[in-house]
């Protein structure tokens, strides 16, 4: 008889989305000239830029040639993009990594749960709460229902305390999906400290570092000293360059990062992923790479900035206008998402009925990230500049 | 301490493929004006087909424009593409499938592996011995260390007895890798049976099946009554079109097919499938999956096609002049893979050694498939045509 992983069977279906897709759907029915504007996915809505375009377009016409056609591809990803990277995210920050220390995949969902098998079933996993909720559900898929949740209040703007308990791996995500906080160099270099005494591994999931405009925080974990013997790095060209439809990703594993067998030895973390990936991963695709690769030109980079930019500037314009009607707010700043609380005694599914029901909008409830979530509400910088205004103006109008 | 799950510790690295490495780096460090030619690696030569490259053409200039542009996917993949899979590859042969059967991954490498986590790490697996080695490796770090090898020999074809005990999970592949072996209808009726009556469940791979000519050699195990019950299937476009640079793929899962909780209840694999997609995968991209439908056109199919008897024409050609200087052969019809018996004594690496450095010729020892593939060799019929006559002139001058 063939039996489950009951693992699985301890993943709740995805409840958040799908109530909000029904909701929606009701809606719709109900008002079906009402223009819907969606301020809750994490979705960029720039096209890909002409430089990754173009390159993209390059590397298909050689899939078309004999003599420049590319077949299977290597596994931890091609030197040209990997060499790229080494130079412009890490080097121009000062922090040195190797070729071998990257590995090219298809999105960070992917990588954070292949990293995360390597790990031992009993490892003690500390979230933050609220939480991006893949963490959570990878965790569960790999039987670690021993899950600590670090509170993120307004009192510690969302940012844990850092556990006075051992923790074997601690997920941290600056700037943070949902509440739009950073870590500065301070906390960081405190939580390399904590991972160092306790053996801890982090796993930083720094995918909207492009956000990041304060001196003061940094883009990437490895700009603090020592942190390379404790943290995973996840990145990926996501938000960065608007391939959430084109799906491409890093993760930087250093080779001084251990971690051990139950009877004390010593195993590479980067060893043991380059054979996981060997046996599970087929590779990012050669088109994919080189249009990744091409954000990388000075004329790439200048085109992805400028559609950073405009993002930002949506953020920008929505935290002013929302506090101006007396909304507190966190994030907007350094990051893409808008964390709102909410006026005193309105839950957040409340929120996004009134929001939805009166004015059309759509945005996420704090809850679905976790029950310190509850009371805030989750609004994203992706959409248009049209409609995050005409959002925007709709909200202020009807909630002032 | 962050302990290491120690399931990944009892996973070698590639012995055969870097030992293959080293051997012709030294091969062509001491000849350097000698062309290797290589008839060991399963990938295609072949460029992408005209009417591929258009579709990703035109999906790529999609992607430029705002109003065209696709974001995130969605995670079980395109209707657009699923659709013509029912139509093509399974109404066709008179399977019926439901559009939410269909999962469209990036590579069969990942989804076999994805699969097989939702199985419990109690399982007991068979793998036919010579086999693909990956089977074994997903197995291994899954913590399933009971694996049951079926032997397949010359007095069986390769086509090992049905086992008289019980196993929860069977992996066939057909046409099979390394032995280049079919399952005709019957033998597939036989273990569809057994599966049925043990509960069990079937990985069939058939990612080679646009290799068929037979008519009694079913291109679907859904072909077979009841398959739906006990089956997944696994396909590729890697081989199919030429995608091993591009990564396209799917598996389907029948809502038949049930597995057990340890207390006996039912539950849905693919409806677990879903989950596990949906938390640890980030969908294929959309060029892609342009690119994959693209191949489902009238034109798309005889450019296909036309490709496949390319290297149809080489496998015949091999086995043909092999079997004419002495050879004992299996495979090379229905089938990319030659499968070369060597003569008594000498041992697959000793053969292999003498191609390289005899005729500067490349191929896989049968002993890299498992200890009944020792004195077998593996030839692919994937290099171009005047590069397989080239090499197979130079075995048959050397050694008839």
């Amino acid at each position: 008889m063939a039996v489950v992983n009951e693992d699985f069977l301890n993943i709740k279906n995805d409840y958040l989305f799908s109530m909000i897709e029904e909701k929606k759907r009701d809606f719709k029915k109900n008002n079906p000239d009402t223009k819907i504007i969606n301020l809750g996915i994490g979705d960029v809505s720039l096209p890909l830029v002409p430089t990754v375009i173009n390159a993209m377009e390059k590397a298909t016409k050689e899939m078309s040639k004999k003599e420049t056609f590319r077949g299977y591809g290597i596994v931890q990803g091609y030197d040209f993009l990997i060499e790229r990277i080494l130079e412009v995210e890490y080097k121009r920050r000062n922090v040195n990594l190797e070729k071998d220390e990257i590995f090219i995949g298809s999105g960070s969902k992917s990588d954070l749960a292949g990293v995360s098998e390597i790990f031992s079933r009993n490892c003690k996993v500390a979230l933050m709460d609220p939480v991006y909720p893949a963490y959570r559900d990878v965790n569960i898929m790999l039987g670690r229902n021993d899950i600590t949740y670090l509170k993120g209040t307004e009192e510690n703007n969302f940012i844990p305390e850092i556990p006075n308990e051992h923790i074997d791996i601690i997920y941290l995500c600056s700037p943070n999906n949902p509440t739009g906080t950073v870590l500065t160099r301070k906390q960081l270099e405190l939580w390399v400290k904590y991972a160092k005494e306790n053996n801890s591994v982090i796993f930083y999931d720094s995918v909207y570092e492009i956000f990041i405009d304060d001196e003061d925080i940094p883009h990437s974990i490895y700009e603090i000293e020592g942190a390379k013997e404790v943290a995973v790095e996840f990145r990926s060209f996501s938000k960065l360059a608007g391939f959430t439809g084109v799906r491409c990703s890093f993760v930087a594993i250093p080779k001084e990062l251990k971690l051990y067998t139950k009877s004390g030895e010593e195993v590479d973390l980067n060893t043991l992923y380059r054979r996981r990936q060997s046996v599970k991963y087929g590779a990012a695709p050669y088109i994919t790479q080189r249009g990744a690769e091409a954000i990388y030109s000075d004329e790439g980079q200048r085109e992805i900035r400028e559609n950073i930019k405009y993002y930002k500037e949506n953020a920008k314009y929505m935290k002013q206008e929302l506090e101006k009607i007396g909304f507190i707010t966190y994030g907007g700043e350094n990051s893409p998402y808008i964390w709102l609380k909410l006026p005193n005694g309105i839950d957040s599914w409340e929120f996004f009925d009134k929001l939805l029901n009166e004015v059309a909008v759509v945005g996420t409830p704090g809850v679905g990230f976790g029950n310190y979530g509850e009371g805030f509400f989750r609004l994203t910088a992706f959409s248009s500049k049209e409609d995050t205004k005409e959002a925007i103006d709709r909200i202020t109008k009807s909630f002032k």
